[in-house]
């Protein structure tokens, strides 16, 4: 359709079928089962009627479900107007890749891309529309289980991956290639930071630090095309997101530029009730109404008050006609008027879900979001090596993670499948876990003195971080660390592999491990994955894009902390009166950026090409990587830079850019960053982005810990 | 002197003399030992001409020494002006009275400005000017070692104890009484919130929170006179507090009306290099002079580059002249010049320091901040019980806290002292730690087997709170823990006493005693007060001013935390989607409010005069307490209210009154509160404070922990 045809289709809409776009129901309110149909019509104060005016809907998937659904609602809707499908599809559809914590150690946009494409594939093929993805939110607090669900603490690697993620669900022409999704950007703003890491609790964050850290990767992602934004549970400067008129109508729409469809999570419009801000549920339909809220997920603001509402308020009336030719114009971008099944397939859903192919690129996704965290000379495993697997994750197909909808454990492989298909049966003993805690080591006649190595399986059930999912206590379970001593004391190698959602506090765990693997929740192809970088198939070269803490007593902590006036630094010693804890290094366990290798990697003649850079020129920095090992690998080199005086306070260090190399052992080659003033802008106390004349200090290196060793000057 | 006079004074200054009057020197400066000149009076940038410049000194007391400085300064002024002596009297000159936390305990702002005026008593014979206190931050995490200093974490109750305070210190006559101090209202503004709980990090906050939660107590301090405030060290929406131009000039001078005398911390002119929003000293006292930082302590920004400064710019210039006749002014409403030396007197000094009397009032305030925290019917103690004392706390004179500066720890009692004096010798005895860890117990043939309690003195050093002491683990030490462990063996009443300057996680410790009481460090004689508590001659009547937390995962945790749009309440039980942690429960272990007494209250018959409020009608809110035990008993009656729905997120529950109330064995009393419009105001969006017509909710109980079980209506 065209612009002129959306607007025409507008002006035909009676106010009920207007707010009807507006709203979006589950999928059980299509159900056959009238019992199912009782309790949420009410809730919804939904009517037969109503139902068959509505824009959208949430969590039906299938071809022949969407095609029969869409056919009938459109035979009731008295202007034919087709639903939006939507759905949580997150870290895959039915090929399950690696949660996005581990996809963000992967350090590789294009990979992620290529996951994006793949899950827009497969959900396309169902019907879809619609993603609730990618989820952009910075963050800084393992505490917050949702952490898993995010790209990591780095404004620049996220919005490397929201701009990856667009682009693979949307592709480059949204409306002609029906393989493709809509994205949705989430959730704005903020919801990474909730105090005390508790899920949907109040932000309090810097109007500065918002701007500078949190906003950027949403920006990427409207930038780069997403169709959609979603709000967020959380407050931004004591008023909820979704009530939040300054956020999303000054801030999002007029500064950011987005002119897309804004949806409310689920239930966030009514739950401007319980946080306080309005009344009751029509004075929630208003404040969202005029903040600018386009479709209302899963509470019954809209559908109960907006038809009243609207009929008395001229200038509701004016929004809501603006919010309805966002809903339609999202429908056109689909062409969804044209074709009103789109992707939906039953052949192809027979035969372009969960492929080889599909698999294959999972595999490749999680072998590069592992992250080697320590090898004291364990790692690879050869062959020949006599190996023990043991603990609780040893036999989980609990490889998936939260919000793997479409994923099917039961076609997942485990590590115990995996070795027992791939290590000679000789080779390999399973042991459980209780017979190691039967004190009297049964087992270790038969079996464990004869092994050289224990590969130990441990971790976080996938309930256990994710949405509402928050921690006060991010270490292992108790359990798993008895294990791990009683491991310790038959003076085996021991290598644990770690199944979780979040960074832990593993300061305990490090003394009794000699090799240590963290896994993430891998997918569908994880456990092969595992294998193979523990038999050295491959090199491990997943980063860290979420800082390790010491302990939950370090949160939150993350590599590009704030200058303050008094830094500490390991001259001080002990030294009190700087900004330091008393019973702990500043330092986290593993920093930003951090994995190890099969390899090492040797960095030398870091040369600039000037020293000053103008608003015109940009200078190259290069510097010459060698693998010093013995094997091959691929090195993450990242480029870290310090504004030495801003006219705010700036990162102590903040990544500028970063290149992946392989190198064959002993290979080297030199690598070129170009840096220009725009990588020095930053936001302004009048939120202006800007860079200003000063010096700089910049380093390169293999992770956020290394020194800035080289200086240069902006000049304007 | 009168307004005009202190103007002329001031025109016939040289810049010289006026830039002298914003530098704070330390006494060290003035001392006769030339190796210590050399070293500060370069890193000052001093000279023996400007140092007879300045306005102030810090850290010099002493009748003899004040008067003969002074003298001596005077006579190489060329205008004769008087220094400002200054120094950091924060809970007690030499009678040193509990930490500020224990003093917040009390729930007694009439205690605590008997406190400071004593203390001002102490320290003006001496000769000093100016007190740095009161530190009146909020504060909501027990990692930052700085809880110590502050009255906690309630804006009401904060806001009591800032006027106790600067009444206390100032009198009603600054002028002529010179028993009296000038007041420092510190640190403006948010110290209390740096990330992490480390000490002079950045501080998150919206503004709205910082508005609404921090500066009321400042602002406070402020309507009670205060003379001075002083800068915070760390940064303010990102710019640090001492260069932070909107925070200082619009805020503190414009909205908050501020005249007097603004302060740097210590060095933290100079902080603003390594804080990064400064290139070097120069811009740094470029900076502060435009926020309008009247006084630069310990760092050399002023001193070095104020007058070259000054003579090439003519708005610093004025500037200049204002802050210089803020510092006259300040010696004027002291009367230094007419009495420069103002309190100083040897023979006050000797009769009225450390006076009895001063240590009853220390006794009383110790008293009063004890808070009882668990009670298995083990206290009191009676006389006729055999009693072990042990524990690393039990020979202590480390019961004075950090910022005792002129506190003497060999006067003070420890508690062996005190029990060893009034327990009979054959009821009490003394054990090493040291036996109880040997294993064979060797001294329980002797004494345990005969012993009905041991009481153990636990807690941590005073170096382990206070400025530059943040912890991220906040429990006892380890060695404690394994005492408390033994000492559960042995099968007997366990009662421990804590001396700590931070809420602790206390949750492994509740299981392993029978009694537990929160000392705090409770000063000079604080070792008596715990005495008459264990023996029953007080009841305690102590009140955290702090959460308490189950664990440091929780933090930050406070009472009136913001309403969220997915409230956790108990009768949720495991479901998922509400804001909670999922492996602990939202609540402390200790509410604020908290405090167990020997006797027990019991509500009755709350009673509203109205359930309808206007601008111009309050209400009247009556209760009946009545004393159920078997002993007298003081308890501290609050009354916390929520208001519904606000345009901004309102908190789950805010302290609006509260009463202290001492009832005999088996007495009733009806309280009665008055609750009008002003008292439910907060602040709104555009930043004004006002009230909202709407319903709210009100409950009057023992602690925050109560239900709020009735409703009332403001009308506009």
């Amino acid at each position: 359709m065209k612009k002129e045809e959306l607007k025409a289709l507008l002006d035909e809409m009676t106010i009920e079928e207007k707010v009807g776009q507006t709203i979006q129901l589950s999928a059980d309110f299509f159900s056959d089962k009238s019992e199912d149909i009782t309790g949420p019509m009410n809730e919804m104060a939904m009517t037969e009627e109503k139902k068959y005016q509505v824009g959208s809907v949430l969590g039906v998937a299938g071809a022949n479900e969407t095609i029969e659904l869409q056919k009938s609602f459109m035979e009731q809707h008295r202007l034919n107007i087709p639903l939006l499908f939507m759905a949580d599809i997150i870290h895959g559809d039915h090929t399950i890749f690696p949660i996005p914590l581990g996809l963000g150690a992967t350090w590789n946009p294009e990979l992620v891309k290529e996951t994006a494409s793949i899950a827009a594939k497969e959900a396309a093929a169902q019907g879809l529309h619609i993603t609730f993805s990618p989820m952009v939110d910075l963050v800084r607090d393992p505490r917050w289980g949702r952490v898993m669900e995010s790209t990591g603490e780095d404004k620049l690697l996220n919005k490397r991956y929201a701009r990856a993620f667009v682009e693979g669900y949307q592709g480059d022409d949204l409306k002609q290639d029906i393989t493709k999704l809509a994205a949705c950007v989430k959730h704005f703003a903020g919801y990474g930071a909730p105090r005390g890491g508790r899920d949907y609790n109040s932000v309090d964050l810097n109007e500065n630090t918002l701007r500078e850290h949190y906003l950027p990767a949403y920006q990427e992602g409207i930038d780069a095309g997403a169709k959609l934004v979603m709000t967020a549970f959380n407050t931004i400067d004591n008023i909820p997101a979704t009530g939040n008129k300054r956020l999303m109508r000054d801030i999002l729409r007029k500064e950011m530029g987005f002119n897309g469809v804004l949806i409310s999570d689920w239930g966030a419009i009514g739950e401007l009730v319980p946080h306080g801000v309005a009344e009751d549920l029509e004075q929630a339909a208003k404040l969202a109404m005029e903040a600018g809220v386009d479709i209302e997920m899963m509470s019954a603001a809209y559908s109960e008050h907006l038809v009243k509402l609207v009929e008395t308020d001229s200038t509701l009336k004016t929004l809501l006609d603006e919010t309805v030719l966002n809903i339609l114009t999202l429908k056109n971008d689909l062409g969804l008027f044209e074709q009103p099944y789109r992707g939906a397939d039953q052949a192809k859903e027979e035969a372009e879900i969960y492929t080889e192919a599909n698999q294959q690129v999972a595999l490749k996704a999680a072998e590069q979001s592992l992250v080697l965290l320590e090898n004291n000379g364990v790692l690879p495993l050869t062959k020949q090596e006599k190996v023990i697997l043991t603990g609780p994750m040893k036999r989980s197909n609990d490889l998936l993670g939260a919000w793997s909808w479409k994923g099917d454990r039961s076609k997942t492989a485990t590590l115990e499948d995996v070795l027992a298909a791939q290590v000679p049966t000789e080779q390999l003993t399973i042991v459980e876990e209780a017979e190691i805690f039967n004190g009297a080591h049964s087992f270790l006649v038969n079996d464990v003195q004869e092994a050289d190595t224990v590969i130990v399986a441990l971790g976080e059930t996938s309930e256990m971080s994710g949405e509402a999912a928050s921690r006060t206590n991010i270490k292992l379970p108790e359990s798993q660390l008895l294990l791990l001593k009683e491991l310790k004391a038959l003076n085996k190698k021991v290598i644990a592999v770690l199944f979780n959602g979040r960074p832990l506090d593993l300061t305990d765990v490090v003394p009794l491990v000699d090799g240590l693997i963290e896994a993430w929740f891998p997918g569908t192809s994880g456990a092969q994955a595992v294998f193979n970088l523990l038999y050295g198939k491959t090199s491990p070269s997943g980063r860290l894009s979420m800082t390790f803490p010491r302990s939950v007593g370090q949160v939150p902590i993350f590599y590009n902390e704030d200058s303050t006036g008094r830094p500490f630094t390991a001259d001080k010693g002990s030294e009190k009166y700087f900004s330091r804890y008393i019973d702990r290094a500043n330092s986290p366990l593993y920093p930003f950026g951090y994995g190890l290798s099969y390899t090492q990697f040797e960095y030398s003649a870091l040369t600039l090409s000037d020293t000053e850079i103008t608003n015109e020129e940009a200078i190259k920095l290069s510097v010459t990587v060698k693998n010093t090992g013995e094997r091959s690998g691929t090195e993450t080199v990242q480029m870290y830079a310090r504004d030495k005086a801003g006219e705010v306070v700036r990162p102590v260090k903040e990544l500028i850019e970063f290149k992946q190399v392989t190198l064959e052992s002993g290979e080297s080659q030199t690598i070129t960053f170009s840096l220009s003033e725009e990588q020095l802008r930053y936001t302004h106390s009048d939120h202006t982005v800007k860079s200003d004349a000063g010096e700089f200090l910049v380093g390169i290196g293999s992770n956020s810990s290394l020194e800035l060793t080289h200086a240069f000057r902006l000049t304007k």
